[in-house]
C-alpha cells in the first residue's frame, strides 16, 4: 500500500544535492524515469507547472502578436543540412527514423529543433513586405540524443518546450526583438518561478549554431552550477539565405529578411525544484503551484465533528478563488499529513484544532519559512490571499540574496580557480580565445556563462588585453 | 504580392468536394503540405481552433477529475508488443528509430498510440485500492505511417490528439465512464463545433485493437462519407492482465483493474471545415472563430474620416468582449476585403458607409446564411453578441437536418445499394459476420460505422438473423 509506506526525503539538501534531487521527484511524484534509456515520464504533479508556465507565456505572446502553429516531428535531411553551421552542430545529437520517405528517399530526422523544416514554409509564404513581421511560435516535443548522463527535467532525450520563430524586414527590429523575449524570459523566470538570472551574451563559443549571437538567462543553483534557463538567438540572415527567404520591400526591390529564434522548456521544472526545494522535499512559488493551500484538521476525541464542520466551512470560502485540498482523512496522524503536502511543496497549511476552534482561530504555516501565525477565522480568506503574495515576493527575494552571494569578482587566476572550487561564480575579464576558454575548462570545469558587460580589463586566464566581463562557472 | 494576387475558392463544394477542401485549406491559410509526404503544417488560424477545443476539453478533464502529464514519444519494442491483439492491429503504421537503446538494444517505436508505455508506469503506480480510479490524458502528437492517401487534417502521418486512460477498481465504474467520455465528445462536437454526430458501438471488426468493445462519433460529411469523431475503448482487463497492473483492495486481495481509454485528434479541424464550408470558403462555429467579427468602414470621397472615426468607435467597444478586426484597409475594395473575411470563415461582418452614418446604423451580415439586417449603432454590442450565439445554434440546427435528412432506413441489398451509391448513410439490420462485412465493402466501398440500436431483423446482406441495427456508409 504504497501511500501507508510513503516516507520523506532521507539525505540533506547541502549535502548530496543530485541524490536529494532524485528523492524529492520520485517522491513529491514529480516525474519518473521510463523503460527508455534517458527519457522521461513528466506526471501530473509537473506538468501543471507546465501548463502554468504556458499560460503565462501565451498570453505574453498574444500580447506580443505572435501566433501558434505547429509544424511536422519529422524533418528531410537535405533542408536539416541546409544551413551548414547548423547541421553540424546539431548532427551529433540527431535521431533519425528507419522509414523513409518513399517519393524521395531521404533519411527523416526527429527533430533537435526547427528552424529548418519552419524556414522551408517560410520561403513559400513570404513574398512581400506586407507579410512582415511574420511571427510564429510552436509547443511542442523534441529530440536531442544526448550522450552525456540524462538528468529528469535538466537534460533528457525528448524534452517540451517553446520555439518562437520571426522574421523582420530590417535588422533593427530583428536585434529589438532578440532582446525582448530574453527580458521575457527573464521575467517569466523571476514573476512566475521566483528564479532569479543573470542575463546577458553568450560568447562565440557558446552560441547557438548557426546564430549570429545569442542571448541567455542563467540561474545559479544552490551548488553554484549555473542552469541554462531560456536563449534568444539572432540568427541575422544566414538562415534566410539557406532557405531562399526574400521579399520585396516597399519599391519592388527583393530584400533578405533578418531572423530570429528563442526558446524555453520543461528544463524550467527542474530549476523550480531545485533552486526552491529543501530537506522536507519541493517548495513551490505561489503562482505555480497547482494547489496554492491545504486545510488540515485536528481530529481528537472532543469536538471532532465541529472541527470538521469548521474545516469544511473554510475549505469553501477559500475554494472560490483558490485550488484547495482539505486532508480530513482519520487514519492519517496529523504529522504524516503536514509531511505529505510539505513534500509535494503546497505553499501554505492551514491547521485547525478544538483549542483554535473556542479562539476562532486557526494557525496558518507556510511552507517556505514554517513560519506559524494564528489567524481570525472571519480574517483568513484576506489573509490567505495576502500570503500567497508574500511568499512569491519572499522566495524571490532571499533567492536574488543567494544569487548575489555566489559571485565573486576577481581578478587573479589562483583567486578564479579557488572560486569554481567553492561552487561559486565568478564574474572575470576574459580575452574571448578558445585556448584561454579550454584551459579554463580542462582545468576548472567552468565555462563562460555569459558576457556580464563589455569594459576594458586583462583576462584572467592569459593576462592580455580583455573586452568582456563574463561571468564563469560549472554548469548542468 | 501574395496577398494582392490573392483569388477565392474557384470550384464548387457540391461538384467537387476534394479540390474544394484543398482550395480552402490553402487559401485560407490552415494548413500546408510540408516536405515531408504525408505530414502536415497545421498553420496559425487552424492552431487557434484546437487551441479552443483544448481550452473547452481540459475545463471537462478538470471537472472529471482527469490530470494531464506527458509520456515518452518512444515505446520500446518488447513493450509495445505485450498485448498481443493491439500489437496486431497498429504493426503495419508503426515508424520506428534507427538509433537503438543502448542499454537494452531493442528497437523504438515512435507512439501510434500510449497505452503500452503508460500501462508499464501505471502497474509500478497503482498498489492498492487507495490509487483508483486513476485518470491521466495528455495531450500530444502521435505517428501512424499511414499507407492510404492522406488529407489534411483527416488522415495524416503525424496528428496532435488528446488521449485519456483510465484504471478502475471495478467493471462498472469503467463501463459507466467509457460512455461518460463519448458523451463528451458528443457534446463538444455539437456544442462547441455544431456538428451533430451518430453515436454508438463499432462492430467487433471495427473496434481497437485490444478492446472489449469500442464506442464512436461518427459526423457525416456532405459526401455521404462519415468521418470518425473520436472513441473511447473498454478495454477491460486485458492490458491489465498483459501488464501486471494489479491492487489490493480493502480487504487486501489482489485484484486485476479496469481500464479504458479514449481520444479527439485534430482531425476535428477538418470535420469543421468540411462540413460547414460553402462556395466562398471556411464557415466557422462562431465559438471556435478566433476572430469573431470583422468591422469594415466603406469608403468614399465624402466623410471618409467620420466613417473611420464611427468604425474605431465600434471596434472599441466590441473588442471588450470579443476578438475583433477592423479592415481599414483604403487600397483594397469593400469587395475585395469582404471576400477575403468571408474566405476566412469570420462569423459577422460590419459594414458602415457615408449612408449608414446618417441613419446611425451599421449594415451586420451573418457569414452562414449571407443574410444582412441594419442595426442601429447604440443596439449594436448587445446584437452582436446575441448574433454569436443565433448563429452558433443556427449552424448546429441546419447540419442536424443535413445529418437527418442523409439517413435512410432500408431492408434490401438493392435499395442499400442505391442508397450508398446515392451517397447517403443506410440504416439496415446487419447479422454482423465477417463475411457480409467484406461483401458489402467490396460491392459498395461502405463499411459498418456504428451501432444505432439493438433489436431483431434481417440482415440486409445475407437474409439471416439480425440482432443489431447498424449504420452503413462510404468513411474517410
Amino acid at each position: 500500500m504504497a501511500k501507508e509506506t510513503q516516507e520523506g526525503i532521507t539525505v540533506s539538501k547541502s549535502k548530496d544535492i543530485s541524490e536529494w534531487y532524485t528523492q524529492v521527484i520520485q517522491k513529491a511524484e514529480l516525474a519518473d524515469y521510463s523503460p527508455v534509456k534517458g527519457c522521461m515520464i513528466i506526471r501530473p504533479n509537473s506538468y501543471a507547472i507546465w501548463e502554468s508556465i504556458q499560460e503565462y507565456f501565451n498570453s505574453r505572446l498574444k500580447d506580443e502578436n505572435v501566433k501558434n502553429a505547429y509544424f511536422p516531428l519529422f524533418i528531410p535531411e537535405s533542408l536539416f543540412k541546409k544551413e551548414a553551421e547548423h547541421a553540424k552542430g546539431f548532427k551529433p545529437e540527431v535521431a533519425w527514423v528507419e522509414n523513409k520517405d518513399e517519393d524521395t528517399q531521404e533519411r527523416l530526422a526527429i527533430r533537435p529543433t526547427s528552424e529548418t523544416i519552419m524556414y522551408d514554409s517560410y520561403s513559400k509564404w513570404i513574398r512581400s513586405w506586407r507579410d512582415l513581421p511574420l511571427k510564429i511560435n510552436q509547443w511542442c516535443n523534441v529530440v536531442r540524443w544526448e550522450v552525456k548522463t540524462t538528468k529528469p527535467f535538466i537534460r533528457t532525450r525528448e524534452f517540451l518546450w517553446q520555439e518562437g520563430h520571426c522574421v523582420y524586414a530590417t535588422e533593427d527590429e530583428c536585434i529589438k526583438d532578440t532582446q525582448v523575449w530574453i527580458d521575457e524570459y527573464k521575467r517569466l523566470s523571476e514573476e512566475l518561478l521566483a528564479i532569479p538570472v543573470l542575463a546577458g551574451r553568450k560568447t562565440d563559443s557558446e552560441k547557438f549554431a548557426g546564430a549570429d549571437y545569442t542571448l541567455t538567462i542563467e540561474a545559479i543553483m544552490p551548488d553554484g552550477k549555473s542552469l541554462q534557463m531560456g536563449t534568444s538567438h539572432n540568427l541575422g540572415q544566414g538562415f534566410s539565405k539557406s532557405f531562399g527567404i526574400s521579399f520585396l520591400d516597399e519599391s519592388s526591390k527583393q530584400k533578405t529578411p533578418w531572423q530570429n529564434s528563442w526558446g524555453v522548456s520543461t528544463r524550467l521544472i527542474g530549476a523550480v525544484i531545485m533552486l526552491h526545494g529543501d530537506d522536507k522535499g519541493l517548495v513551490l512559488p505561489p503562482r505555480i503551484a497547482p494547489i496554492k493551500g491545504v486545510i488540515v484538521p485536528l481530529f481528537f476525541e472532543n469536538k471532532k465533528s465541529d472541527v470538521l464542520k469548521e474545516a469544511k466551512k473554510i475549505y469553501s470560502l477559500l475554494s472560490r478563488s483558490s485550488n484547495i485540498i482539505l486532508d480530513d482523512r482519520e487514519n492519517y496522524s496529523p504529522g504524516w499529513r503536514f509531511s505529505e503536502w510539505e513534500l509535494k511543496g503546497v505553499p501554505i497549511r492551514i491547521e485547525i484544532g478544538p483549542k483554535d476552534l473556542d479562539k476562532n482561530q486557526v494557525i496558518i504555516v507556510r511552507r517556505d519559512t514554517g513560519k506559524k501565525e494564528p489567524v481570525k477565522i472571519s480574517k483568513i480568506e484576506k489573509r490567505f490571499s495576502e500570503l500567497l503574495d508574500e511568499i512569491q515576493a519572499d522566495m524571490l527575494k532571499s533567492a536574488k540574496k543567494a544569487l548575489k552571494e555566489s559571485i565573486f569578482e576577481v581578478s587573479s587566476y589562483s583567486e578564479f580557480k579557488s572560486i569554481i572550487n567553492k561552487k561559486k561564480v565568478a564574474k572575470v575579464y576574459f580575452c574571448g580565445k578558445a585556448s584561454c576558454g579550454e584551459k579554463i575548462k580542462s582545468e576548472t570545469n567552468a565555462t563562460s556563462r555569459c558576457i556580464a558587460n563589455e569594459s576594458k580589463g586583462r583576462c584572467v586566464c592569459c593576462g592580455s588585453d580583455a573586452k568582456i566581463n563574463v561571468y564563469f562557472s560549472r554548469s548542468y
